[in-house]
């Protein structure tokens, strides 16, 4: 194990994880509480939505024939039966020559097919003057208009997001199907690393990873689990991790997976379980390792903070998504033009951190234990492993984060 | 005030808001909890970081000046002197002709400057053929080179992202200062309102805006308090905003706030504290109401979800940043052109719903009640005050949601 396993692709670590990754049961939540979650089940209508004709604008329900030679030098005029309160239903029919007040929201009365504006009528007592045509539907929504009883509204692996709330109140879905928030295990390797409440002695390092992954594992609806420091002991390593798959949905741990003796973490994934991935074409981020204990996937992410973030963000969030079967995308990417050429390997996918600075993405070079870039970036821009680097004269997609 | 007053522009409204917003105070949470808050003080680093010169690679320490000559056909021969464990300190100093081993994220002994990655020499026993140079500095993090003890890594104003919260470990930051949520009262107007969990008789409609402002705010790092509906009784508005503004650092008011006789909130708001605008120059969201009871911001959104949700993207937002003091942007923006031309009214800012297709932004006409449209969307695009419309030859920039 002392040596990487065959590279595999990015897009073949991206398999592998929606292979082994586990679906999360659902339960029902508040809609107050939904917001973020991943809706488990298909949503319809359980009503016509809007429930009546309703005015989009203050003003008067018409028959829209009436209206057709209205102008402002020669109105229409239109006798005025009712006004229509909002939330009641308007009472008789409106005939021929006849009109309505109807306030927005408010429901036509029958007969009326079409709405005036009220800056286009003149009110002179019983009697209104139509100064404008209107169309058939003009400024009425229509029963059903907006969904009808029984269509499908929201489908199952969406992520619901401030305006779903709307909608699922809407069709009165106050508990709402959806997937429980995965609990992802943490375990941070190396016998350098220290609390971060400690000042560190000479040649350790602050633990960033607990917080970086942990951190992670929220923004994308989990639940960290926080299992500490190991220090690099095959013994302690085994223990936290026979914990961790017990108690979680899946496990991360950083640190402890390059090509070197110290590398204990794919050993000891390998003892208690099976090791699918050791190494991925990927940079920063190639010490990787994809495995399984038990039904728990187990990835094992790099040690330095800038290369975890990467992997997290391509195969971490990967995870959280196959974990829920959450099927919304929640890239965000711009489309700019490099500041500067970047050169690259063939033979593997490279991520560069780049700052976007008005219309251009600056490449911020910089050795992957750097904070310093991870903090300042914006995002990160792709290089294909056919490609032997971008220039300026092409346009990049920046993967933002 | 049956009439609106004199439109104000979204520009003014802004501003407006941010007059008006209180300052959120200070509490420290712990690093766990800090991810989505905004940061209230400057951080500065408390140590070097990294403390000391480590090693990006596997490989040899060396004194890069050895490596000059070497080559693949003639590799230079240094000795290796000793392996450098993690966490430990190298014993001795490199000399001229000498080298030692040290891992990824190890510590350089003295003297050397520099690393050549294992894949480049061969190892002899205590002999190692190094067949590239290196130049100093190479794979190597000095000391202090991510940042300087002193120096400031993230500034009062973030909002704090995954990232941030590794550098905040780094930094031994793990209680974070940072503003308190802000709690938002929300309160729905509407005698047509009925609460989801009832299929609405014929007339009424489900109440969509309290949940959707209680998620906006949710999302928006702010605690959403309800206040139910309220049916356009002026005594029952003004018990409910009593209670809120006592209890709630801003408050929402939706519907009720049209050019019409039900337009009840602005009478309210004024009653008990003022009125600053009421009537935006915005479409959709033109009755917009801004005003503030002692010292609470009391916004009046319209009653029509598709309005109400683009008024809480554009002010809503705005809003709890101010309240924050958040200097952070959480717009995300996409650049592509329209499928079709968008015709608009000159004097008013527009904002048209569109549903990113490909390269294309697709604009979906719709009335201002439809959620259809809203839960279809990606994202609004603007239309200018002094612009007739927007048509297939521009590029738009889609605000996305």
């Amino acid at each position: 194990m002392s040596q990487f396993f065959r590279l595999i692709s990015v897009l073949d670590a991206l398999n592998l994880i929606s292979r082994i990754a586990p679906e999360m049961e659902t339960e029902f939540v508040l809609l107050t509480e939904a917001r973020g979650r991943v809706l488990s089940e298909d949503i319809q209508a359980d009503i016509n939505i809007p429930g009546f004709d309703r005015s989009v604008k203050d003003g008067y329900a018409v028959i829209a024939q009436d209206t057709n030679q209205a102008t402002e030098s020669a109105p229409v005029v239109l006798t005025s039966i009712q006004r229509v309160s909002m939330g009641q239903k308007g009472r008789g029919t409106i005939r021929r020559g006849e009109c309505a007040y109807v306030p927005t929201g408010g429901m036509l009365p029958r007969g009326a097919d079409a709405v005036v504006m009220g800056e286009y009528c003149q009110n002179l007592g019983d009697k209104i003057l139509v100064t404008r045509p209107v169309a058939p539907g003009e400024d009425v929504l229509c029963q059903d208009e907006d969904f009808r009883k029984g269509e499908g509204v929201l489908t199952a692996g969406r992520l619901l997001k401030v305006q779903d709330i709307g909608m699922l109140a809407a069709v009165g879905a106050l508990l709402v199907p959806v997937r429980l928030r995965p609990t992802i295990g943490i375990i941070s390797t190396g016998i350098e690393l220290v609390s971060p409440d400690r000042t560190p002695a000479f040649g350790e390092v602050r633990d960033v990873n607990t917080y970086l992954c942990g951190a992670f594992v929220e923004d994308r609806g989990g639940i960290p689990k926080y299992y500490g420091i190991v220090k690099d002991d095959p013994g302690e390593l085994r223990a936290a991790l026979e914990k961790a798959v017990a108690e979680c949905d899946a496990v991360l741990v950083s640190g402890g997976s390059s090509k070197d003796d110290r590398d204990i973490t794919a050993k000891v994934i390998a003892g208690l379980g099976e090791v699918f991935a050791h190494g991925i074409a990927l940079a920063p981020g190639k010490p990787t390792i994809i495995g399984r204990i038990g039904k728990t996937p187990v990835i094992g992410v790099p040690g330095h903070p800038a290369a975890t973030f990467v992997v997290l963000t391509l195969l971490g969030g990967h995870l959280m998504n196959a974990l829920t079967r959450c099927l919304t995308s929640r890239e965000s990417t711009r489309k700019v033009r490099l500041s500067r050429n970047i050169p690259s390997e063939r033979g593997r996918e490279e991520y560069v951190r780049v700052k976007i600075l008005g219309k251009e993405a600056v490449p911020l070079f910089g050795k992957s234990g750097l904070l310093n870039t991870l903090v300042q970036s914006d995002g990160i821009v792709r290089i294909g492993p056919a490609s032997e680097g971008l220039d300026t004269t092409d346009e990049v997609e920046v993967h933002l984060w």
